[in-house]
């Protein structure tokens, strides 16, 4: 199915314009990771995910009409080149909304993410992105429509919609309506993040193609569902019962079983440098010596800790530029 | 079933000791790994495995009457205290094989591979032995008998009792005698293995606790024994048509989706450190530039290559430590 036809359906008869369209978006962590497409097309997952949205850092997005007649992105103050792959991925996301108007736009968008922390912007982007159209065109869709048409933009962008916990069900229609986020209303305040930039060695291959690297060539993915279903199910049971060891331990597993399952492709995808590895260790040291501390990697270089507040102290001095976040405190 | 009760059916009814026993058997690298066991006490593995042994690389070991009426253990020229595990493990085996003699001996080891290289020496150690002890009793063991018994001291010591491509055949008995190594006699000169030596950082965990953790914890390790099944039918493509590609390309995804179903494992489980992910990326680079270069890896940080001579000077450029190992060249 493609998008613009399961959009379609959700749209007033007549798309208006209204003044102008602004949202924040947070950016989001999995802590069961969102790995394999079963509809490349709609972003349709092959496992439900969850996450946790890490409250002010993520993307904050205005829309308004052009000025120049034609349509216009800027990113973090800087207008982009329209052939560009981002200012294109975001003009055909925006032509999904606005029916018959032909009315060209300008998206402007500001991450505050730090660039060094190595955290995807497509999740908060295109959250964002959404929740302003949904604004600027009138479209009055629930925040269940939200994340599914998000899930159009990024997969993950689903679950940044909502804040705190999240869950992204991985739904059974085609059309992918049911294929969205819910948020579960667990708050856990003494929850940490922590953000480590072990490198800044770009990536060759993104998320999406590595994905569908794994999906097709490794044999050990077949497995994957399975687990990726046992571990939501602890996570669950760690989120009522604030039993951090528990959420610590799924998150790390399920962390470098996706990553293991992208070791076992072909070609091998292998997104750890030598200094992952080195941080990787590190954090089993800490852990070795008593500190409980966890660790989550998404399809890149550089690992994110998981921590309660009681040990910030510590692990700030482990890792000096660690870059803290607090899901839960507002 | 024990070991015991499967070595006492081999032996002739009464066991009678000659002056000494005295054998060498070759180190070797699987190309396709021996991972997960069906039965611990008896070394029978969840899948079969494929080898090429290193010719001249290995142990030599002679057996003769001790001296001192204790059984006695000496490896590289240094007596080994008999509560040491590694004599504890010797003087076991040797006793599996002497029926009622009560006669001490003196086992000496002597490993020519380079300690740097970080290749495991119980293959050629246990195939060693066993070869020594056939001789020293007067077993007369078939190659098939000798191969079964060495599996029961190190289950890939199964595989060094022959030279060259070597397949250990999983086997399906209790007893465990239809597990044991063939020889493929498919001489392939051109072949090399390159020893590299990224670290000497001691691992904590051995590879007879990592399988273990492995089948017990890591969810992926479900899909191991199909791919290592379809793997193996790759090598045998390979080694009949002397496709250097495909055998590379099987053997190095092979190890990798080994090293997967470690790292997916709980406690996380990676043999890996840094020096050895940036080893890694130094083969994919030597490969993208187009050199023909291929790895394995084993429980251990260490990688060994796989080319063709045509490429040795090459390859001795990029790694000037390279130890260069030629199978099939006499």
């Amino acid at each position: 199915m493609r998008k613009i036809d399961v959009v379609k359906g959700l749209l007033p008869a007549t798309v208006v314009a209204g003044e102008r369209g602004e949202a924040f978006a947070p950016s989001n962590i999995a802590l069961c990771k969102y790995w394999g497409k079963r509809d490349r097309e709609l972003n349709l997952p092959i496992n439900a995910s969850l996450s946790v949205s890490l409250a002010h850092l993520g993307s904050h997005t205005i829309v308004t009409e052009s000025d120049t007649g034609a349509d216009r992105v800027v990113l973090n103050g800087i207008e982009q080149s329209t052939d560009s792959k981002f200012a294109r991925k975001v003009v055909e996301f925006v032509s999904l909304f606005r029916g018959d108007l032909q009315q060209p736009v300008l998206v402007s968008t500001e991450n505050n993410i730090p660039t060094a922390a190595g955290l995807a912007s497509s999740a908060s982007g295109f959250a964002a992105l959404m929740l302003a159209l949904n604004q600027f065109y009138n479209l009055n869709l629930t925040d269940i429509e939200l994340s599914a048409c998000a899930r159009m933009g990024s997969g993950s962008a689903s679950r940044s919609i909502f804040t705190g916990f999240v869950e992204w069900q991985m739904g059974h229609r085609d059309d992918g309506m049911d294929s969205h986020a819910i948020v579960l209303d667990k708050p856990w305040p003494d929850l940490r993040i922590g953000l480590v930039k072990v490198t800044t060695a770009e990536k060759k291959v993104d998320s999406r193609a590595g994905m569908q690297r794994t999906v097709e060539s490794a044999h050990l993915y077949q497995s994957w569902p399975l687990q990726a279903a046992a571990d939501l199910e602890k996570l669950h049971l760690a989120i009522g019962q604030q039993d951090f060891m528990l959420l610590g331990e799924t998150a790390e597993q399920n962390a470098l079983s996706m990553h293991a399952t992208m070791i076992a492709s072909w070609p091998p995808l292998l997104y750890w440098q030598p200094e992952s590895v080195a941080a990787m260790h590190k954090v089993w040291d800490l852990r070795a010596q008593g500190l409980q501390v966890y660790f989550t990697m998404d399809a890149g270089p550089n690992i994110k800790l998981l921590f309660q507040q009681q040990d910030e102290a510590a692990l700030l001095e482990a890792f000096p530029e660690l870059e803290v976040v607090a899901p839960f405190s507002s």
